[in-house]
């Protein structure tokens, strides 16, 4: 029997993004169904009843929801061109960042969002403060996962687009070349690897949709 | 040369709890340094300066923090008796409910303990909501992990003492076996592996820190 693999993601979000890269670095191919959050459909609602959040990979019948959790399913299933680090150590950090990016970086990421005036300085002196941490990492490397992109490449791929989208969106200044040389050096090298230009954001249409977001969210909470 | 294995835990965590049952259930002969979490000790800072938290496994020098990836990198480490599944489906489900456990339960069991009146009873209906979606999990199973304890069932843990003292403590009644006969009939089976009576935490002294600990925090708020 061929595999059957259906993603259900959303263009805009960073944890689809993350599963369609890693099927694309293993040549699997897939079926991606766009799903409308503000009406998401009964197949969503089946696959994942705890979260009905994207991103689902469905394999064969048999979903399976949380980014970080599906990335270690498609290493686990596919062996080709591993996604994980092979020694256990390796692993371990790569996992350690992977959760500092999403407990972490898009935690403080949204209270950045959905602050203003002193608060929203202190959310971006935390932020400033996390991103340094995390370029700590990259030091001395060429992509975090080594010679080339891996699992950890794949999970801060969340910095190459969206991330700057939200900054520009916000009208904040957190993520500069000027501050994080080894980030933004890091990005000049993603974004020339075909696969991860294919997945990039499109520009407009994201500061558009973060936007509208935005206002109808602080038009909720009045 | 032979490992050296030492880990930084705290008796009333949950989180070094884990990593303490899955050294015994491997057989890892490992030094315990209790950390006392209102002075915590440089090596602690040394070992983990990113959350400066417990748990952190050393191994052979090499640090490891983060609670679920030291887990991992345990079961990846020392290969006798597995903690996660073998099936990769399998190892997702239980990463899946191993993180709604962290990022659900025990964040609503939280709010449940830092809200009071109309609040505190919204978060008990969500949590009891949680509880029963991870019933749902063990329906039909001796053990989360199937016919012996593995990395869900240390996760889970977490229910066997930790979560009935904190809900003692706060006298408020979310976690019966009324409720949930399916998940106390799996804690009454847990409690007979000796490796899991020997974590048992203390339970009056588990309600004297909790207690402390609310009233510190509340004063601190005021």
């Amino acid at each position: 029997m061929a595999d059957e693999v259906k993603l259900f993601g959303m263009w805009a979000s960073p944890y689809s993004i993350r599963v369609e890269l890693a099927l694309k670095l293993k040549g699997i191919p897939y079926e991606y169904m766009e799903e409308d959050l503000s009406n998401k459909s009964s197949l969503l609602l089946k696959y994942n009843p705890v979260h009905k959040k994207i991103p689902v990979l469905v394999h064969n019948e048999k979903p399976i929801a949380e980014s970080l959790v599906i990335l270690e399913y498609i290493d686990e299933t596919w062996r080709n061109n591993p996604v994980l680090p092979q020694d256990p150590y390796d692993r371990a950090m790569a996992r350690f960042w992977a959760k500092f990016i999403d407990e972490k970086l898009l935690v403080t990421t949204r209270k950045v969002s959905f602050t203003a005036g002193k608060e929203q300085e202190q959310a971006i002196e935390e932020i400033t403060e996390q991103l340094k941490q995390l370029e700590n990492e990259l030091q001395g490397k060429e992509f975090f996962s080594g010679h080339s992109i891996g699992y950890l490449d794949i999970v801060a791929n969340v910095l190459v687009s969206w991330f700057g989208n939200v900054q520009e969106a916000l009208g904040v200044d957190m993520f500069t070349e000027e501050k994080f040389p080894i980030l933004f050096d890091w990005i000049g090298k993603v974004v020339k690897i075909d696969i991860v230009n294919e997945c990039r954001i499109p520009k407009e249409k994201h500061l558009d949709y973060i936007r509208s977001r935005l206002e109808a969210l602080k038009s909720a909470s009045k």
